[in-house]
């Protein structure tokens, strides 16, 4: 029998909630409005009642949620979540136990996505996956022989925090040149704020009503698709830099699939080219020929789908 | 009862035999010299030979062999081995079958060593291991919950052509400012040359009498040891540099053990501090506690041992 799972990716605008079978098929789904600063209590009775009125509740045999922050996975306790109103040491399992079927799992959401992305994008033929969620930060969850690989202390995946550029700008993180201060959402901006003042661009500015300071990945992609030179200019350094530090990867940890997910990647061809070429040029070439390179398809997916398949 | 397994690593200079139990003791050992021009036939028929007239020969129950080069691990065969005077497509597990015992189980150096590492350096504690092996190349091996990882199709652990400087000097593999370009002995010897050529080093230049071209990590090392502050120097920038990879190494992988071993490791504390100092810097807190980063005690003894244990 087809065995049914509940996953809830918790967002800080929107929760998703579905019923998934064992291949990431989606049964039955529903959301809810998130306000970033409601308190725990509230948002997880909502989650509760909410999934216990959906069609399917009573053939799901596990529960999994995916939330953006840093997580004790092995204690089901969100520690830090910034996204959701500054949630800080919810224990989250301890929460939704008995109220949800099965052992509840938590992760973090780049986890959860590589997952979702195994399924979705790999239609579960990948043994060995990277997923890449470009968003405001760079994250990055390992699938290792077809399960999560979470690391020694449960941090596996930072992508965002290799080193590009030794000696470039300091980072968040402490360190410095990391590919997330160049690709990350507001410093792909700012960088091309500061190319549009020094070069101009009439499409760009003409998009963002000449407030520099609305420059977002997605105008960037718009300009681009518009024909503007340095808006796609942008893209292949964007989509190089990436490439350099995926080819690294690459001959790191010899993957079938890397899945590029999250809000700057709905850039597309305009980022994956120049990613795809400069891995070609860099990783070895047994290693490069064996990895597919793609944006996911399921971007809005991955992290409910993945979520329940945690739960498997 | 404590099993017993041949491990046999197949060097270019010394073939190493031992018969080891199933937590990485030695209980019995020998050696042949080599000679990189023998035919493989010979050289197999030999290894035969001595591995049978061991004293615990008969209490075996499998066999591994490490080798140099591109392997083909699936089918037991040596695609390519430079070191063993140009072995190409040699059927090793085929010609080792039924005279030694067990499945013979063939793989590179590099995942030798790393296998080895888990049982000699960590004492079999550690579950997510990396070794790197410095040498003339940077070789590497990856230990994934226990087991060796080889990744998709069989070339993970490639740490020596991961990225240090994506704008530095190309790289044999095609790409360029991989780490190994750095710190491959070779490299980090003709760069000290080009050091002592322009700034002078009386020590060095004593050293080796003068013959520039005579400069060896080991010679660096013991003029680093004598006090002389060129040397030193270099050490803390090989050290810097083999760092700034690790830190993304362990950003990615977060392991709990990073193990160096190779010739070059010999430098000791004169490499391994910087090394060390970089990862604090550079990596995050959560990981980088985490992970024990130590030069191989065992440098030797590496691959016999882990060539053992892959037929465990």
């Amino acid at each position: 029998m087809n065995k049914m799972y509940l996953g809830v990716d918790l967002g800080g605008t929107e929760i998703k909630i579905a019923i998934v079978d064992q291949t990431g098929s989606i049964i039955e789904e529903t959301g809810i409005a998130n306000n970033g600063a409601s308190v725990p209590k509230t948002v997880i009775a909502e989650i509760i009642r909410r999934s216990r009125a959906m069609r399917n509740f009573s053939q799901v045999v596990g529960t999994g949620v995916g939330v953006a922050g840093d997580i004790d996975q092995k204690k089901g306790i969100v520690r830090f979540s910034p996204n959701l109103g500054n949630w800080k040491k919810v224990p989250l399992r301890k929460m939704l136990a008995g109220h949800l079927p099965g052992d509840i799992v938590v992760d973090n959401d780049a986890n959860v996505a590589a997952l979702g992305a195994v399924w979705l994008d790999a239609q579960g033929k990948a043994r060995n996956l990277i997923c890449v969620t470009l968003g405001t930060g760079v994250g990055g969850g390992i699938v290792c022989q077809g399960k999560l690989y979470r690391g020694s202390s449960g941090t596996a995946g930072e992508i965002g925090h290799m080193s590009f550029d030794h000696d470039g700008p300091k980072c968040n993180c402490g360190s410095s040149g990391c590919i997330e201060r160049y690709i990350g959402a507001p410093y792909l901006s700012r960088f091309a704020k500061g190319l549009v003042e020094v070069e101009g661009s009439k499409i760009i500015s003409k998009l963002v009503n000449n407030n520099l300071d609305a420059i977002t990945p997605a105008i960037l992609s718009q300009a681009a698709l518009m024909g503007d030179p340095l808006a796609k200019r942008i893209w292949v350094d964007a989509g190089e830099k990436l490439g350099v530090v995926l080819a690294s990867v690459i001959n790191f940890y010899n993957p079938d699939m890397v899945v590029l997910a999250g809000g700057v990647s709905k850039a597309g061809k305009l980022l994956l080219d120049p990613v795809k070429r400069m891995v070609k040029i860099r990783a070895f070439s047994t290693s490069s020929r064996e990895c597919k390179i793609v944006i996911s398809r399921y971007t809005q997916k991955l992290g409910v789908v993945g979520a329940a398949l945690l739960a498997k």
